[in-house]
């Protein structure tokens, strides 16, 4: 991808924004703007770019009218628009209602596809990407990740530096955020096989390097951990505080997760935590609600009331306004398994969000630590 | 907002990113960039951009090694890089690591700020909008948005097309996703009180054609369903399955939400429904876990176990798949206070997490339904 511009629903924008983009790259791919409403105008924007009348495609219009047909709703005449083409592009069968269409420039082939996200990545991958694959003929393009936890962007370049400072091919590139780093490696050569060949030796370098701080395996914390959990047979259950009910969230995110993943309780009152994670009152008064052993106790008490192999914990301060006389920023992360509890305090920073994104990584982190025995 | 752009860590795509939007605005802000490491090449683009040198700035340089000195680590010399400004220049104090700065060149104002969301954010509200309400003079814009739930976008558009078609001053735009769709009405004027103008009687004339669809108040769902349980001094207590923890994350989004959420029972496997939120194992087994009877029992169950004055909860399925020979995209909802239970089916469409989305729109809004004595 060499460049990526956003334009308002504006007739004349977009089209400079096409002319634009079609002087710089081979393939330009729009998506958004192929509704029924009159601020959808991409169909109108690369006829005006082309130079070229719309038609009304006989089939769309078939297909446009049955959709409305099978909700039994009348259908406004407006959604025939829909059904219009730019002389000399070929329709993408809509997904939902929208249908997406290609059509070679002089200097380019235009893809245009709805911008509702499920129905452009359905025609992405069934339709553009095999086009632009043909197109592209031989060569391929390989990227690994290596996601890194408990080492900022920064402590991460220092140890890899040299790495990524003599870089040509494979690259090196930082993804940073909410206490994770993604370290991606991509390589180009003639072959998928060949581009792999460049990649593997620079991932375990990377790896070897980065020691403890790079998570073992390929995808996000949760189906890392989801992996980990399916293939001894247990279950993980949650009690959270801070983060509300975030951790719960990334490990229901994938189809498949209720193989692993039994439930949280969020216990975001601290009568909660007690009357409904079961953490003995007498911990809250004396150590406090953000504390290394509510922690525990939550961790332990999310899987006795699950009845899960695994139990995880966070709790601390979100922000931006401090708890308990604790600053923002205060976690405290822990992980059960087989009557050994294990925890962590790190000390999250930036805004709420990134604060409670980093307590659903430490959480997550360690429940992948203590599966791997560590 | 005219243009977006997004490139690459390449100095000479920059430079003509930079050229292209410098002759189409008046201001161009460039996010990321700025950190030490060597794909941080904002500084550098801008300067060939201008022509000019980049000069380190002395006073830039104290503060970066005055942060290093606090976290009490050595400074790689590669951070001095950020005390490095364009000649003509001025700086914005860094918020984290990374300052910023603004620079005039003959056609335009360019404004560096980091990439980091809270970082871009701070300097964006304490620094750009003072500097560009300075350079626009006179005239304001005021924009707002009414949150629509229950309708689609194509349903929406079919009440008020004749509102959006005769659109001048103020426009009218749709942001849609997850169950909701966003009208947001903007007026440009000499003065704030004068777009208001223009903007209220549109926002009372869509209001009064959305009817109930049209949420009353202003912000998020959830801000709104908080400022209704404030205002009466009621708490609420949530069961979730198939959203598995994002309506306990959304209430607990915002700041103070403790005043009002006290926790979620995230009861992802059919087990946890029954021992953790307490719902008769009959009815899960006769109705099943994906029905109205067993949403109105977690809603009970979750005001109970919290001792909380409003109920909520939503069972479905998120797809792809179905389960319990159920299609994904059914979801049931529910809401109890006082002793009365509401509950809604809806069927969602989408991917996964647009299901879960939709999800939770409908249990919160079901919340504000029940607490206005709907």
């Amino acid at each position: 991808v060499f460049g990526h511009s956003v334009v308002g629903d504006n007739l004349e924008r977009i089209v400079r924004t096409l002319r634009a983009a079609a002087r710089r790259a081979d393939v330009v791919v729009v998506t958004g703007g192929l509704g029924p409403t009159p601020d959808d105008l991409t169909r109108e924007a690369i006829a005006a770019f082309l130079g070229r009348p719309l038609r009304r495609d006989a089939e769309l219009e078939q297909r446009v009218k049955a959709v409305f047909e099978r909700l039994g709703r009348p259908m406004p005449a407006a959604n025939l628009r829909q059904a219009d083409l730019p002389k000399g592009a070929t329709a993408i069968p809509p997904v939902g209602t929208a249908p997406g269409f290609y059509v070679h420039s002089d200097s380019a082939l235009l893809v245009a596809l709805p911008g509702v996200p499920w129905e452009m990545e359905a025609m992405l991958s069934g339709t553009v990407v095999p086009l632009l694959r043909g197109a592209a003929g031989a060569g391929a393009i390989v990227s690994r990740e290596i996601l890194v936890v408990g080492l900022g962007e920064s402590a991460t370049h220092e140890i890899i530096s040299d790495l990524v400072e003599r870089q040509g091919n494979p690259t090196l590139a930082y993804l940073a955020g909410g206490g994770r780093v993604r370290v991606r490696v991509t390589a180009k050569a003639v072959s998928a096989d060949a581009a792999r060949a460049l990649v593997d030796p620079v991932v375990r370098e990377v790896r070897a390097r980065l020691g403890d701080a790079a998570v073992p395996g390929e995808g996000t914390l949760a189906q890392i951990l989801g992996r980990l959990l399916v293939a001894r047979g247990a279950t993980v259950g949650v009690a959270e505080s801070l983060t509300g009910g975030l951790i719960g969230a990334e490990l229901s995110a994938e189809p498949g997760s209720s193989r692993f993943f039994s439930g949280s309780l969020v216990c975001y009152s601290t009568s909660a935590k007690s009357e409904v994670a079961g953490v003995d009152p007498g911990v809250l008064e004396r150590a406090g609600a953000v504390s290394e052993q509510a922690a525990r106790a939550l961790a332990e008490g999310a899987a006795k009331a699950f009845g899960a192999d695994v139990g995880l914990s966070a709790t601390g301060v979100a922000g931006p306004g401090e708890h308990e006389g604790k600053p923002a920023g205060t976690i405290f992360a822990a992980a059960t398994l087989d009557g050994r509890t294990v925890a962590q305090a790190i000390r999250g920073y930036g805004d709420r969000s990134n604060v409670r994104a980093m307590a659903v990584t430490t959480a997550l982190d360690l429940g992948r630590r203590i599966l791997d025995g560590r």
